[in-house]
């Protein structure tokens, strides 16, 4: 396959996007340093616009828009971060957006994803009525699809964090990116082999959602089934826009299991005092608990988002000091 | 009273402790601007060593004992941030420290503490208790007594942080600080109403806790009694010092319930990203449910600190992921 992303591409999507986006910061701590035996810098996208870099792939897609298909609108399928980032994307250019969301997800994600505008379209919970009610309606409005990451404009969107993190770190040994469907390993591995070749990129996915490994040992894109895993946004499978990315650029796969993950994130919390979303803490895991062979070194990791469900704690405060 | 801290004296506790503490950001979000209709400038003190603005007064402290107080060493009597930032102070100078806690106190404090090798003295836990063992404890090792918040050293710290927000914010037409024992108040009070007249200082407290409310109507330092307010950083009373600092300083004392300031914690949890412990969602809460006359104003928040039991949340995750 044909890639149309290159360094060029990305700088131009970072040119694109920078009115609208947050040029959000590298953040390190001692303590990581110390417990990792590395230099860690965290590109906290957590702090992105809707609370993830989703923002950055939605936007620079919508931008790249002709006038006719910005009046039709967009469309796409996400329960997550992607729905809400497009419909922001469209909000504030005034583009229409329409989210296919299953019937099964959470309410607060529909009301999210509506809150910045867009018209939320439920479907059975099933791939194939996922697909037939996006064509259905494209059929209908003429939307443009602006898949969550099997896209080669969300792709380079998604290349600009590790762009702005090379700029704010210095040289960096090693980067390291969570792989969910592959559209920010995809854009973080063609921008830093671009730009620094001898740098290396690692990708890493829940033990339980491994599929990224399994296809790069296969050959083909392997399925992650319908994974159990506290990564919520990594559980999807690889496109073949992202395969084919993923397969050339990135240097090696490793997975981390949940308890590393919990580890991990609650360490970030406890000592960064930010909020990040559990999917975030699985590129951490395997730095924090010394997987990697990483002594001495320059490690930049991206943070992806920090939209978390926060009842557990909210609740027990609220039972602790109010209803009681 | 005569008060021996003014802005020359906080000036100095900044360039003393310049070399040690963390200047802090001052955060901004579109969204808390426009819930409140204000401009609010949040000078995130979670990021400080140990997670708290605490550090800065117990580091001013330790840099101002002599050579011969720094050998024998300082004590406090503390439970929580004040006791970590005193022990974390003493670990940087090279200064014995020895914490008093209540028996009562959760073993993770206890821990947290002695990680930064302070000798931690259990007492039973009523203030009389607490208040012989601090002087056996000084008669027997010639300890110089640190208090938490009652002690110009710690208030010319705390000072520190407001003057930061200025020169971060630029000019401010209110600054808000929570009112514990007050300490932090003290010290934002001198450096705001010395550096910035105009500027409106007003004070905060949970209205479980509103002991500073009742001393300034009554004249008199009234008991806070014993609580129950999530925000635990604030059940203190006022000293003899903070007292007549607040009369003379502070413009204005109101008070925010829990159900405010339980909305206020989620509110900046959700919307910057960050972990602030529930003390600081007090000065936020009337900012942000307008029941202050804020609009088109400037308006600057100490956030006091990021030290959070987390347990509910990651236990929950934990039971959902790793234990079924």
């Amino acid at each position: 396959m044909d890639i149309p992303v290159d360094l060029e591409t990305i700088r131009a999507a970072a040119t694109r996007i920078a009115p609208y986006a947050v040029r959000t910061p590298v953040l390190t701590s001692h303590s990581l340093d110390k417990a990792s035996g590395a230099s860690v810098f965290l590109k906290c996208e957590n702090f992105q616009k809707i609370g993830a870099f989703k923002f950055r792939g939605a936007m620079n897609a919508v931008l790249l828009l002709d006038d006719s298909q910005k009046k039709r609108g967009v469309i796409t399928h996400s329960s997550g971060n992607h729905g809400q980032a497009l419909a922001k994307a469209g909000q504030m250019m005034g583009v229409p957006v329409c989210v296919v969301m299953p019937s099964t997800a959470p309410a607060v994600k529909r009301r999210a994803t509506e809150d910045f505008g867009a018209i939320v379209e439920l479907c059975e919970p099933t791939q194939q009525a996922r697909e037939s009610t996006v064509q259905r309606l494209i059929d209908q409005h003429g939307y443009e699809m602006v898949h969550p990451f099997n896209d080669w404009r969300v792709i380079a969107g998604q290349g600009t964090a590790a762009l702005e993190l090379l700029e704010q770190a210095g040289p960096l040994d090693v980067v390291i990116t969570p792989i969910g469907g592959g559209g920010l390993a995809s854009g973080t591995a063609i921008a830093v082999k671009s730009l620094s070749p001898d740098t290396r990129v690692i990708g890493v996915e829940p033990a339980r959602a491994d599929d990224a490994m399994r296809s790069m040992i296969s050959g083909k894109i392997e399925s992650s089934g319908d994974p159990k895993t506290m990564a919520d946004g990594l559980r999807t499978s690889l496109g073949d826009k992202t395969f084919a990315v993923i397969q050339r650029n990135v240097d090696e796969i490793v997975t981390a299991t949940e308890e590393e993950m919990l580890a991990a994130l609650r360490f970030v919390w406890e000592r960064f005092k930010i909020i990040i979303e559990p999917s975030c803490a699985v590129p951490v895991a395997p730095v924090l608990h010394r997987n990697l062979d990483l002594a001495g070194k320059r490690v930049g990791i991206i943070i992806t988002g920090g939209n978390v469900d926060l009842d557990a704690y909210f609740d027990s405060l609220k039972a602790k000091f109010i209803e009681s």
